[in-house]
């Protein structure tokens, strides 16, 4: 079965956009422990240095949602919420067909 | 130094997303043995079997660009072209900050 995967921006306040990877990077580290997770990437638009991307891979839509019930993952939830310049959007779903590292 | 990011979409012509993606997931296998690769992910968009997105992580945009002449990718770029709706743009650059698998 193909993998669940999810490319999404959130866009910082002006100047937030460092702040707010951080806090996405810890919760990388948290979440790429969790069951199903293959990739949790922190990236930053190269020509706006205030939206920040998230590329995902899960071995299904259920361990993605189940996550975000991990202890830890609220309170980073909160510590972002007043950075954001807008509420996130859910982000492009995407069939993962291949290509993850072995 | 951060990684070299690129997000970028294919749209195949109308049935051809599957043919698309085959080739594109061979060109994965090939590009993933390519100096400072880490990561090419072939994906469909849920909601458009004939998108197909491209999610490469590189040392640098240098390894990414010289991929470009690795033996057998010219091959497998003149097989997409004939099955693509439009001319590929460039795709979202981004610079990785974190959460790639170990």
């Amino acid at each position: 079965m193909n993998k669940y995967g999810l490319h999404g921006k959130l866009q910082a306040k002006d100047g937030n956009g460092d702040a707010l990877a951080a806090i996405l990077l810890q919760a990388s580290q948290l979440v790429s422990t969790a069951k199903g997770c293959h990739l949790y990437l922190v990236s930053k638009d190269a020509q706006n240095p205030d939206s920040i991307w998230i590329t995902e891979v899960w071995n299904s839509k259920e361990d993605h949602d189940n996550s975000l019930q991990l202890d830890g993952v609220g309170a980073l939830i909160s510590q972002a919420i007043p950075l954001m310049a807008d509420k996130p959007t859910k982000g492009l779903e995407l069939e993962v067909l291949g290509g993850l590292p072995a």
